[in-house]
């Protein structure tokens, strides 16, 4: 293969560029390979640019080498890629004046972007799979806790009562957000280089649209330039990712701060816990950690694929089309292994619905609402109303006292420090405007944490999560169709006479 | 404000947070914060929550401090924000009795989430204008040169010819994806959280869908933890960016490769050329290197971003909501001047046809449809065709001669070597074979480059544009319908008795 | 300025290139200018370059300039950039004849390569200065409490005891790792550029030493290309930024969660709190989540920086020598910010010595000791005394018991189950065993928290940061003397005849 | 191990986590680990801690688990880590009373540490090697290019004349900076963590210094805290390397376009090249477009370290530990990669010196020393000269025609326009001022191109490559020093009674 070039490949170009990269693809781009072999091959038949006996030929030697499987392979470094060494083996078994007929009408350029679009395609349909069984399970247990009270926290302090299922009602709603930027990075994704050849198409009659319907692609990406060159798929995978995953990094830094001895609003089970070597007292919350640090490897892998292609001409060549993708398929296994840990960590976790409430009472979380009640009650302003209970938190704290000890006689001697007015209260209303349970139930209006509203958003992201797993498989089976529709086309031409 | 908290602040504090905030909201928030004080009066005046003749006041204070302006304002930078200061404004002018109601029902937390996002939505709206533009610029030039042949590049090298247009047209469909994803973001931005609050909503009786309508959201962000704490439009506004710049990145350095000496294709026009201030030969095109650069400020920016969310609690600290947008507003409008100076430069550029096309044809970027021909004349496999071309061009090359040297009798000598055959093709036939402008009409299969099926693939774009114009349109009526509404409803509450 | 160039400058590069660097170059660049330029004249004048007459006439008008301010300046940014600017003003005060020999053998590549090291210089040397004082301040308060004992957490959760000083003497010993990558970085920049010209030279017969030395460098960048391509000391300056504000971060969120109501070990002081608009009980701790935030925009500008350069040529180029410093100074800020509101933070900060002794008391991380101590005592191997220690736990915990429950029965009976014996020992030496402050004080290794350990680093680190603040004032003396002598020479030069 | 935790792990946690994490420690960690529990019990038995003959049981055990190697190993990857493991292994072996001794007085934390940190040590101090490979072959051509003269660019437009030589000159100048930098980031590496335990020490009278000795440290990694929760180390490593790579992309990017057919001056040997499937043409300049792709995959890992490491506790976490070092090894693979085909590279590379200078003599690269020329001729300023020589230009250029056709006449005529009066120079010595080999010579200052001064710095570069390989060897020889050490030591153990 390379005629052009004289002498032998220098080692080290070997050892770093061509044998890791076959390598890779033996373990990964292989079955690909095969598969747009044959489309092609069809597509040269069914155009009548290769002979259809020529194309029989070269079909049956492919489904043999696909039989016989990798480790069968011939394989030389020094010719660059597996390419080569797939049409080397096949020239060896048939012959070049017919296995030289494959690479007709197509060049590597075209051919490794529809392998690798195809290695991509498979990752971001498990991770849309992935998606989709963890919004099930957050909805699951927000539908369990609609009436579990706990505080809101704002800067790291207590602020105002809500749910747990309100809390996992605003994580399925971003969850949907990144599943519908993912599955149109997915679209964006599913169209088919090939036919782009190197960068300019090729002066064959060619059919573009025969091998994008059977390899499963949703149409033809146009444009030979783009097709080849733009890599604008692999970055929008990755940045919706990065997205997807800061908010992940963001739940479990929560769960993990509630998961401690201090704030005890939940414990993990032992099954997903570690241990120490030395103090045995620990039980770790090791898979918080995890997660929240592989977020991070996915910011890696977007700023390399971001810097490899920032300056580079737009067209093909090795940085553009190889080590843009270098650390791709690791982050989105990281996001597989996130998104699994963390279905396992919310399967073996237990709640602790009495210390949530314990935390909301013991805290002034719900003093707002006795501010908004003096508005209503009393016809003052919400500032001044703000200020009166604002004077009561502050002679409480100075005495070291909670919210248990707001009563009737303190509010009418601040009230009449601020507005010049005592305010008459018993303590049973103030009590009752006080109760947790009351404040969430209040809050009814759109998006607020009052159990039937919460309800009322989760049947809406349940609807979604249907619709949602309706199109995904809807994806697999026209998958599928393609892949059937393949090997009957290569079963009728390895029939012909 | 501070009745909770003792004693005066910290003068760091003032200095390095609360000062520059609130000159940064004088500039570019105070307009959206008047706004949204007034939707929120109307809502509580339509709700109930406070009496129509409170909001009437609260009104005309308000329409009163607009037409002031910022600078009529007295400002106390240890009051934290804007915010406190326009209420403190209020208070002193018409009393906390009618002033302190104001804040009834809603936080700043909503509040600035609010202003925040209206403000990141102009910023937003103006760059889909100005993709708009560029867009129409580069179908205009595209649509002159569909018969202008250059050569593609691969490896930095001439690989096989195409036009300008073809090349033109794949810039086109990279920056309708782009325009996509960020029209997109904007959507995902667009819904109101204002009525979420702190994070937990109110106990008022609120009206969310009035005031999102009257803001011109197209809806309201339900949860209220979803519409405070999730800031995934923030990231995937700049990751739609970051893609679009690398983009940009790419196509700026191919034209600053072109417009060297040495390849010649373009020359850029005085009027946006930079000179030396040492040597007088120079004409730099600078513009270039700075769209270049631009586009790694954006990746930064993301990074900022994603690296300020990442790990902290799923709801609102100042990191969060502040810290996070640290870049954002000078992220896009550095690609706001990566746009402006592309459309300068693309504008004041003079495209050279004739030395495109002598870059051809000096190239041997037309022997692999030489290659292709003799698979098709004569019947031998493509594999066996590119090896007597390959040996072709390695003898030229060895004699430092060029293609215009292939010869009948060289391919005739050639052949025999490799295939053991005399192949007799006329110098007149491989001349034909070899003519630049011949291979790309050949080129007419789906995104080839041949003059045909570019007109159709720009005439697709054309197409695209006209729709997003269109769409681009209604948003901007949209808004403007909002205001006039809002306008009306704020004088009807003016004229009340 | 622009002979060889014909025609106006279009107005988006005015817009967008040229009045934003002017603008930007009056207000931070203008001092650096001037002086350049005079030391510039002095050497040319010294070297007989140009006549000392024409330098005497030259000074005097910059010395005017200089006077008058940038607000006397006249400024037309169709002329690029503020040199061309100066050069002009002075052109029209004094004729091109003797003003256009200023820019005698030198470049403006050189010269803003110059005059940014110089302003880059006065940035770092302030956070230098920054992190001696919050060096300071973290030894003063580590002093305090060598005897306060706390839990140290692994994995979020009570582990062994410290002591307050002991962890903060970890921060003192990695803010003496950052103060010294600083350093470094700050003398890796303070090499002159100037006589690099445009990147080849000059054929001048220039002397570099003397402009170095008057300008305060400590030497010269010799190689002209290396002086004026490439930017490493900007990337090497970030980078140590980033590591700092790593450590910052973690020490903030530390400090952050300490501060919840639920861990309770220290309380922020009113004047550093920010207040709620509408919970009256809300004291926000929010100087530790903006030094969090800010840690995100060193790394934003450091990726910025980074991926302006990569793939660049290794030359001068606007991408090269502008964009990379895009987000530096800002980033720069943002670092002074975080310092200085950790300052004002600890400053501000009750630490609460027996909230953190309770923390470590109801916790069981003293066991680790028992496990030792049974070691020592029964001989036992530490991993079978590491069984009956954590199956005590268990029996206690599942009990809800508290390391006050640990008891001689108890331990009798467990050790009985695991190493068939019962191991007896006393309940008072139990006691003993596991008091949290003889804990600590057996940890009397190198680096342990024993208080006398703990001092012997303290004293160490004290004497590292005397060393450092005697280093860093002989660079402010060596700075100053600089200036003297530029100011001496220059007086001379106006006495001449 | 799992003692306090009941039940069984779940399988996601092992797949994920433990599984993977035991493979990779398997690979690449148990040799240290084997070493780190040796040195260990030396120290123990030194210290009296455990008793010699114990000591001797253990180390014979673990000797004898060397030999067998990893493959005899029993891994449960339940119990989470190959630690673990190796103690489990150990326990079978000779039971828990012995074996259990082994984790006497440390922590699997301080234990990953040191192995972690002396793995890091041996990947680091291999890319020392290659750097100074690297530097010694850009030298070794550098001194064969001192008078091959070229242009150099600024904005990509030929700009003045300098050699080779002093272009690679200015690399040798940053490989210095980055050599330092990184064998700095080994000094702050090369510290011992073993002894800090969990976090907080040991109440055991451990020996903190004998084994840093013995595992080749150069000394106490000294507050515990530190030791353990600082990872500064990893974080300057990886900055030092995207400093380096950056630099290192921008050579290439060089080479890469003088490798062009249009700049034509170098040419790639065959055996670094890589071939077109379809384009029998091309020679695929691959390596540099690798190089510059490298770099991106450090910042990525970089950017993934820093944003892992942000807002954690500073302590031992799983992400601080682990997943701060997710990508580290691998970017450290990647530059070892770039540095050896850059290496590659350098040596199959074709310099044509010819080339080169026609590439300045049909530039106008000369012109500034014309300028200058005039300026000490004539008497007139700088600014004047630069007016009349950029005029000259612009009047060629409009006619197409280059530098060879200034003239005396010309320059004449312009003069005229210009300053109002005739400069008279005849054409031979407007030829003499425009050779590009003599303006090369005359720039003999500091830095300067002249072959005299780049020699000078070339043999500087020398002096300090020699000591950098001197200080290299003495840190290899030390290793084999510890190494040595400690098989002594372990011998004399084995020999006791």
């Amino acid at each position: 293969m390379r005629e052009r070039l004289k002498g032998k490949v220098e080692e080290d170009v070997i050892k770093y560029l061509f044998y890791p990269s076959i390598q890779d693809e033996l373990l990964h781009i292989f079955p690909y390979m095969m598969k747009v072999n044959k489309v092609h091959m069809i597509m040269l038949g069914e155009q009548g640019i290769v002979q259809k006996s020529d194309v029989k030929q070269i079909l049956a030697a492919l489904v043999e080498m696909e039989k016989s499987g990798t480790e069968e392979l011939q394989i030389d470094p020094s010719i660059e890629d597996l390419h080569y060494n797939v049409e080397q083996n096949l020239i060896s078994s048939i012959g070049i004046e017919i296995a030289g007929k494959m690479h007709t009408a197509r060049s590597r350029n075209d051919l490794a972007a529809s392998t690798s679009k195809m290695a991509m395609r498979k990752a971001v349909l498990h991770l849309l799979d992935l998606l989709i069984e963890m919004r099930t399970l957050f909805l699951e247990i927000a539908q369990k806790h609609t009436k579990t009270v706990m505080p809101a926290y704002t800067h790291f302090q207590a602020a105002q009562p809500i749910t747990l299922a309100h809390y996992l009602s605003a994580c399925c709603s971003a969850f949907e957000r990144d599943y519908y930027r993912l599955y149109h990075a997915f679209q964006n994704l599913n169209h088919s280089p090939l036919g782009a050849g190197a960068i300019a198409g090729t002066g064959f009659n060619i059919d573009r649209e025969l091998p994008a319907r059977l390899l499963g692609f949703d149409g033809v990406a146009e444009n030979t330039v783009d097709a080849i060159a733009t890599k604008d798929y692999i970055l929008e995978i990755l940045s919706s990712l990065c997205i997807f995953m800061t908010t992940l990094s963001r739940i479990s830094q929560d769960f993990y701060t509630w998961s401690t001895f201090e704030f005890n609003m939940i414990e993990i089970e032992d099954s997903i816990a570690a241990t120490s070597s030395i103090m045995p007292q620990k039980k770790n919350p090791i898979t918080f950690e995890h997660i929240k640090g592989k977020a991070a490897h996915v910011y890696g892998a977007l700023m390399s694929s971001l810097a490899v292609l920032k300056n580079t001409p737009l067209t093909h060549t090795r940085d553009v089309s190889r080590e843009s993708l270098h650390y791709f398929f690791d982050a989105l296994y990281e996001v597989e292994a996130a998104i699994s840990l963390t279905n396992a960590t919310f399967r073996n976790m237990r709640i602790k619905p009495n210390a949530m409430l314990q935390s909301v009472e013991r805290s002034f979380s719900c003093t707002t609402d006795l501010a908004d009640f003096l508005v209503v009650k009393e016809r003052i302003s919400f500032r001044e109303s703000h200020q009166i209970v604002g004077k009561m938190i502050s002679i409480l704290i100075d005495q070291d006292l909670g919210p248990g000890s707001i009563s009737g006689s303190l509010l009418a001697q601040v009230s009449e420090m601020i507005i010049d007015r005592k305010i008459l209260i018993s303590d049973e209303i103030l009590k009752e405007v006080l109760d947790p349970v009351l404040v969430v139930e209040k809050r009814k209006h759109i998006g607020g944490p009052s159990p039937v509203e919460v309800e009322r958003m989760l049947s809406n992201s349940e609807n979604n999560l249907l619709n949602d797993q309706k199109t995904r498989k809807d994806i697999s089976r026209k998958l599928e169709e393609s892949d059937k529709k393949l090997t009957e086309l290569v079963s009728i031409y390895l029939e012909l006479d």
